[in-house]
């Protein structure tokens, strides 16, 4: 018997296993971009869940049934780290998904958040916004008092944020009305510290910054989990030895429920870049 | 043989089988709305396929096989009559829903509204609002030039007004900037007459008519299909002889494919009254 050979080794225990990524819909490419630009040689199989976006406004129960849904398309790729590129799932069904991937890891974008809010904040007065499921399920507030038990954790729900941002209004002044509504509550808090709890936020990032200054009086940090979550991807391949440095550009597979035109449109703003090919599966 | 016994005729060609009525969500209850008001002693079964919601950014094809799922589950309750209260399942999928019906009349928001328009509108310029699905289907325009081969129909998408309907930004000024900016190409256009070609757009009525106004410089008729389609329902059974009129008012049944608490809370605003019992089934 020969074990270095390959062909001997499940795929999922080679370098040259994709790294499996999903999302409810165009929101994890946020993470894509951040693993692409950290891990360049990786393989990547991302997975939307467009025909039944979004997840964020929906129950714990269906979340849950959608995650692992979600995570059985993945496994058939044979990935060798899950990447929960969808905080509203990270948040109410983060065991779902490691029962399924049985021994394969899997990454939320809770921890790094959570952890970059608790190293950063000063006041250790955090302010976190997401989804209505993740605000509800008071995961960030556990997961931040985990770190540090002195830090005191302020939530606000922005279901229309997602929306917003799918819609391209990255930059609009109605979107300015609507963060202030949503941001002035935690301004009051006097938070030094803002988690975009959600990975549809970072496209609406400069709006949510300057808001928040403004109403806040001074400046808050703003904290974007996407390059924590590709920071920690890369530590936990190395730990494994199962890190790809062919040298050549990884492989780019993207998959989603609904028909991929609009997908494809909307990705290029979340990507920054224009995306190949782009492939319907049914659940 | 008896035929006059009611035991000896299918459940749904006797008057006190329910209408059947559904939609993606809770847009469908301003619909539900008016047949109470139009026929208060009918047995009506609602279903909202909230776990789905929405359908108007989602593509032709996956709306076709939620419309499909949809109206299997009103058909195990025997109605004797269907409503799609959804512009988006009217425009691109009657023909689903009708060949799964087999005999049980349909009736959609297309007809009654283009109708409407078509009836009060003077300049023959004539604007309709809806969903991104309900507008590329063109469907409105076929069915306003079926009636009125003369008129100019001008349509536009309008995404983030279901979002906003229903987060219950009814008459928050970023609803307004965001209306002045979806409405301005059709004020531009010279319409006197707009159709709100989405159950869930009634809601915003207030906004959308006084921006309507504003920019157009003079009034602007406003299509609410609600009410054209109630009158229509009661036509149909008339003519059928189906009409309940037993002096009771009728038993409502809600039935939604999420966890019912939002769309109980959410309903209220749709429906102006409290909703009794809520049900969840799993397609």
């Amino acid at each position: 018997m020969n074990h270095a050979l390959d062909s001997g080794i499940p795929k999922r225990m080679r370098p040259d296993a994709p790294i499996g990524v999903f999302d409810s819909g165009v929101g994890g490419l946020t993470v894509v971009r951040q693993l692409m630009s950290a891990l360049p040689d990786e393989n990547i199989v991302y997975f939307g869940d467009t025909a039944r976006v979004p997840y964020g406004t929906k129950s714990r129960e269906t979340v849950r049934a959608y995650a692992a849904d979600d995570t059985a398309f993945l496994l058939s790729h044979h990935p060798k780290l899950i990447v929960i590129a969808c905080s509203t799932v990270s948040s109410v069904a983060l065991d779902v998904v490691e029962e399924l991937a049985t021994g394969t890891p899997v990454i939320g974008t809770l921890k790094p958040s959570a952890r970059l809010a608790a190293e950063h904040s000063i006041s250790k007065r955090i302010g976190v916004i997401g989804t209505s499921a993740t605000v509800a399920s008071n995961a960030y507030q556990l997961e931040i008092n985990a770190i540090d038990e002195s830090a005191h954790v302020f939530s606000k729900a922005c279901p229309l944020f997602v929306p917003l941002a799918e819609e391209g209004f990255a930059y609009h002044e109605a979107t300015r009305l609507i963060a202030r509504e949503y941001l002035s509550e935690l301004a009051s808090e006097q938070i030094d510290t803002l988690v975009l709890g959600c990975t549809h936020y970072p496209i609406l990032k400069k709006i949510i910054g300057e808001v928040m200054n403004e109403i806040a009086g001074e400046p808050v940090r703003i904290i974007d989990a996407a390059e924590a979550v590709a920071s920690d991807v890369a530590a936990v391949l190395r730990e494994k030895r199962l890190l790809n440095d062919s040298g050549q550009t990884g492989v780019r597979q993207f998959f989603v429920s609904d028909v991929p035109q609009k997908f494809r449109a909307v990705a290029e703003l979340f990507l920054g870049m224009e995306l190949g090919g782009v492939s319907q599966v049914r659940l």
